[in-house]
This record gives C-alpha cells, sequence and structure tokens, in this order.
C-alpha cells in the first residue's frame, strides 16, 4: 500500500469526459467548452450539453425544456407529504426526503436499465425547482404554485417562490446561477456520488448522495454561510473588525479560498457581474459595495499576513446574488442542487458506462 | 497531478482507528479485536466498542443496551408515513426515506455538537430494526409489531419480523450476523458516508449516503443477488451448470471473489458456521449442502480454469443464514444496514474529530 494523502488531495481518482479545471490559470470548461461562454444560454441548454455531451441542436433543445417544463409537476399525494416534511435551518434536508419518496412513486424506479435511469434523472431536474418551492411554501405557511410553463427554469423557480413573475434580468440571474452551479468536476458531492453509482446503486441514491455531501458548510453550504456572514458583519465599517477578529481566532472566513484555484475561480468573477447588474438595476448597490469592500480587504490582509492572495470562491458573490433575489438563506442550499444536479447526473452515467467499484483503503494507527 | 488508479485500487485515502483489515492473511479487527473474538458478544456490546472505541464496563453495557431497548419505538406519525412507502424489490429504498423522515422528528436535527451528534447515531442504531419491520409489515399488509424490550437487537428485529419469539440459535444467528456485518474500513458506503461527514454535513445526511452506497449489488446489494442466485441454481444437480454458463457469459457469480481478500474472508468463515448450525437445528441440510458444493465446484473451476482459488465472501453465507431465517430477500441489504450502521456512525465521529475535506481530482480525457 501507498502513503497517505490527506483528503486525497491531489490524487486522481478516475478519468472524465465532463468538465474540465486549470486551477492555476482559472479554466473552467463544461464538455470542452468555456464557462464565459456558457452563460448566456438557458440553463436547458447546458442541462443538455452535461447530460448528453454535447450542445443540442434547436430541435432537440425544444423537446429537451418541453419534456423538463412537462415534468415540472409534482404528484398531488407527494405535495401532500411533503407538508409534513419541517425542515429547520437546512432546506437541503427536506429536498432530500423529498427525492427519495418520488422514488416510491416512480414506475421506473426498478427499471435499471439505462433509458429508464435518464427519465429518472431527467425527471430529476425538472421537479427540484418545484420541490424547493413547495418546501418553502409549507415553511412560510403559504400557498403551493404551481408550475409556469412559459418561463424558464430558473424564471419559473423565482415565480414559484414569489407568487410573481420575476423582472428579465432576474430570471436571467437565476438561470446564470444554476449554470454557474450545475457542474465542478471531482467535487465531494460528485464525488460521494460517483462512489454510489459504481456499487451500481440507482440515479435515485446516487443523486441523494450528492445532496447529502452538498449539505456540508465546507461545500454546498458555504453559501448558506455567506450569507449568514453578510447579515453579521452588517454595516462596511464592521469588515475590518471581523476580518482582525477571524483571523485572531484562526477561523475560516467563509466565501473565501478554493483547493482547487490558486486565482480567481471563474465562476465567482460571473457570479461578481451578476450581482453587479442586480445592484443597478435595484439601484440600491449598499451590500454589493460592502461585498466588495471585503474581498479587497481580505486579499490585502492575506498578501500582508500570509504573504499570498486569496480569492473569492463561487460561494461569495452567489450568495450576494441571492440575497439580491431575496432568497432566504435556508434555500440557498437547495438552489445549489437545483443547478449541480445536471452535473451529477452525467457523473452517474458516466460512472455506470465505465464502471470500476471506487474502494480506497485506510491505514490502520 | 499524479497517474491515476482506477477505482483508487490500493490507494489510502486516511488513517482510522475503527478497523483493520490483512487481505492476504484473512484478518478482520474490530478496535483491535479479532473478529472471531467478537461474534459471542451480544450486538450492543460490538455497537459499543465501534463507538466508543472500547469495550463496555458491566455497568456500561447494561445503560447503552437499555437506551437502546427504549428508543427502539418510533413514532406514530412516522408509522403512518411509512405506510405510503411502496418499495419494490428493495426495502432499503424505504429505509432511505424513513432515515431522512426521521430527521424532521428529531428535535436535535439542528444541533450539531458532538453530545447531539451521538444521540441521532445511536437512536438510529435503535430503530433501523423497527423501520425495517415497519416497512415489511406494510409490505406484506400485516399488523405492525411494536419492539419487544425483553429481546436483544436480532432476536428483537426477528420477533417484529414474525410476530414470535425466535428460537435461541435463530436470535444468536441474527446478532452474530448483525455483529460481523457491522464494520469493514473503507468499504464503498462508508468511504462515501466520510466524503459526506468530510464536508460537515450532518449524522442524517452522512448515515443516508451510507445507505445510497449500501443498496448496489457490488456493495450490500450482493446478498439479495445471492439470494436469487440460490433461488435460481434451485438443485444441487443445476450447479456445473449454472456455472459453465456464467463462465461462458463471462459474467460474475455473486457472493465469490473481494477486492481485498484473497483468501478466506473471515466473516464468511464464520457465517458458513453459523449457517450450519441453523441448517441442523432446522433438520434440513439440503440448501447449505448446496451452497457448499457450489463453493467446491468454483474453487476447483477457479484453479484449473485461472490458475488461482476463490473463495466466498462476506455475502454468500449470510444469504444461506437469511434464507434459514426465512427473511425475504427484498430485506437483506436492509438487514446488513441494521449491522452496519454502528460502523458508520464511528466512522462519521472520526472524520468529524480529524476533518479535511474528502476531494481528489478527476483526469480530463
Amino acid at each position: 500500500m501507498e502513503e497517505m494523502k490527506k483528503g486525497l488531495e491531489g490524487v486522481v481518482a478516475l478519468d472524465t469526459r465532463i468538465s474540465f479545471i486549470d486551477g492555476a490559470k482559472g479554466i473552467l470548461k463544461y464538455r470542452g467548452i468555456n464557462i464565459e461562454e456558457l452563460t448566456d444560454l438557458p440553463y436547458d441548454t447546458v442541462s443538455y450539453l452535461l447530460i448528453n455531451g454535447k450542445l443540442p441542436n434547436e430541435l432537440e433543445l425544444i423537446e429537451y425544456s418541453q419534456r423538463i417544463r412537462e415534468d415540472r409537476c409534482v404528484n398531488a399525494k407527494l405535495l401532500e407529504m411533503l407538508k409534513n416534511i419541517y425542515f429547520g435551518e437546512e432546506a437541503l434536508d427536506g429536498l432530500r426526503t423529498a427525492v427519495s419518496l418520488i422514488s416510491h412513486f416512480d414506475y421506473e424506479n426498478d427499471d435499471h436499465s439505462s433509458n429508464a435511469n435518464k427519465n429518472k434523472a431527467i425527471r430529476l431536474v425538472a421537479k427540484f425547482p418545484t420541490i424547493v418551492a413547495a418546501l418553502n411554501s409549507c415553511y412560510e405557511g403559504h400557498e403551493y404554485i404551481e408550475p409556469h410553463s412559459d418561463l424558464s427554469h430558473g424564471g419559473n423557480f423565482l415565480y414559484m417562490l414569489k407568487g410573481c413573475i420575476p423582472t428579465e434580468l432576474e430570471a436571467e440571474a437565476l438561470e446564470k446561477d444554476l449554470i454557474l452551479s450545475a457542474e465542478h468536476e471531482l467535487n465531494p458531492s460528485t464525488f460521494s456520488l460517483r462512489i454510489a453509482a459504481s456499487t451500481r446503486s440507482d440515479p435515485y441514491s446516487a443523486i441523494i448522495c450528492g445532496l447529502c455531501t452538498l449539505k456540508g458548510n465546507l461545500h454546498g453550504g458555504a453559501r448558506k454561510g455567506v450569507m449568514e456572514m453578510l447579515d453579521e458583519i452588517r454595516k462596511p465599517e464592521n469588515i475590518k473588525g471581523y476580518v482582525a477578529d477571524k483571523f485572531e481566532k484562526r477561523e475560516k472566513i467563509m466565501g473565501f479560498g478554493h483547493r482547487v484555484y490558486k486565482t480567481w475561480d471563474p465562476r465567482a468573477r460571473l457570479y461578481k457581474q451578476v450581482a453587479k447588474k442586480l445592484a443597478l438595476e435595484k439601484g440600491d448597490r449598499y451590500l454589493f459595495d460592502m461585498a466588495e469592500e471585503l474581498e479587497k480587504v481580505l486579499y490585502y490582509e492575506f498578501v500582508e499576513k500570509r504573504g499570498k492572495a486569496i480569492y473569492p470562491n463561487v460561494d461569495f458573490y452567489s450568495a450576494v446574488v441571492y440575497k439580491y433575489l431575496d432568497i432566504p438563506s435556508e434555500l440557498a442550499t437547495s438552489i445549489f442542487a437545483m443547478g449541480r444536479v445536471s452535473g451529477w447526473i452525467a457523473h452517474c452515467m458516466e460512472q455506470y458506462s465505465e464502471n470500476k467499484v471506487i474502494r480506497p483503503r485506510a491505514h490502520f494507527v
């Protein structure tokens, strides 16, 4: 046996055709296409790209979007059951339960053909936003709002969440958010999902594995953490004290630094643009300016105290975007999952098709 | 970045104090104690050992057992919800949903202190058998049977499953089964659970991750596969044809061979003893003899055709034991999980206490 690599840092666990990261140069590609070229497309296009390995032509996109829109509804019995799901600080707990429940209503649950597996997966892409909105309506005691088939994936989610049609920019912001959240190589949730798939577990179980792992605040849960941090800081004049206090306690500051990126995460840059646009449209730069100020303070603190820069990661400006969209922090991780599910599905299918059980060893001490 | 090790075979992913395997010599130890020395103890003792790192003294065992017995009940609302959980070929799907539901009823769900985490975990050890029996009673349309607080962990499960007190040997067989299933280093389900825990996800989510991964038929689901294989073979005279057919199609034979063990898996040997005892008590050696015949045929076929021996793994004689205990094959993976949950909890706690996010890389092709 070999030397132990804590956290498997730098260890190459598998080959993939799905995404590529160059952490030194700040490059992220989905299926060979730079992330910057993808964010102006509809989420449906990027979801299709990830799952099918190529961009859809016009007809394929129409068909795929149509299918997702038709599958947005969840059945009445499931909705009734969701009313009994009280989540506390994390709607993701409810999403995890709901996905598990959906499998029991799925007539194809025990059909393990690749066609049936793909059907299940695409139904989940379609239903995730409906479930998250429904969980939120139970939580807040509002009436459940049916999906709106004329709206985009992101726009429809905001509509179900708020009960009114979002502005064009708001819908666009959420579409971009879902695209930027859709895929990121062997992040922990994707890796645990691939382990489940490697034992030939079913797509529902694999995706639930992904959800369970995304929840942690060192992963998808960090976005919620950033929202809470921004609430805690409250005013730009509190930033320096907040940062000094964190340094003193040797605690991490949420939303900064990434194991893979040693420069700007390209997603963070794109999120920053979206956040700025929203700030301008809403005529309220206060939050954006505060976030940017925190970014600068941290950059110089790190350069001075540690001799190296630190950059915002994907969770930092995405949290700012969510705050401009008036999204409750309890939903942040679930919305991340709404985007990520397409990448998870791609990895699940790739694992099925080139399978070897993922089973490392431990060293007994 | 380094060379890729497919399936992370032979890669050491972390240090552990929980179990030790020597695959060449066929040795398995839980917390430094040989598995052979543990199978005559009650499951509660081994569960305590795994979770707390040491054997309980008399008083500690009484307290732990008492606590588990008190926590066996599940609340009425949950039981009502379980009636809506229709599982098909895998009760584990229902167990996965039920564990997720339980978190919503747990007043400590959002308390992330290590004390609260341990409470949640121990409640799951206690409730797993009740949930599996309840799911089975819904499935078979029987009345739900309340847990019996005078019976051992394994004995009580058989009681809830059948509605009558099991014989001493039957209860003992299930106790041993749960012990032999309790822990096995970085198997895929434990590994995916540790990834979830490494992101600081909660114990419910981590254990659900374990369940989702255990389900696959290249992992915990193999036990069910062996039961189905024995049904398919049906008669000893069909063995040679069955084996020849599998060789010809280059298909795996369920219940044989293991990535880590290159000799007898010590658990398989112990399961074989249990199976034989049950065969003798029940005065029905037919199934046991057929299983042993399959073992022999395969051994010689492998030596002859591949130049190396093959041995039964943990799933082979455990499936025979389940058949003697008249356990429906749909429950096999869930019963595996009833045992494994103690090991999962130990790994979850160990990951929390010495954490680094588990995040390898992929190689883009």
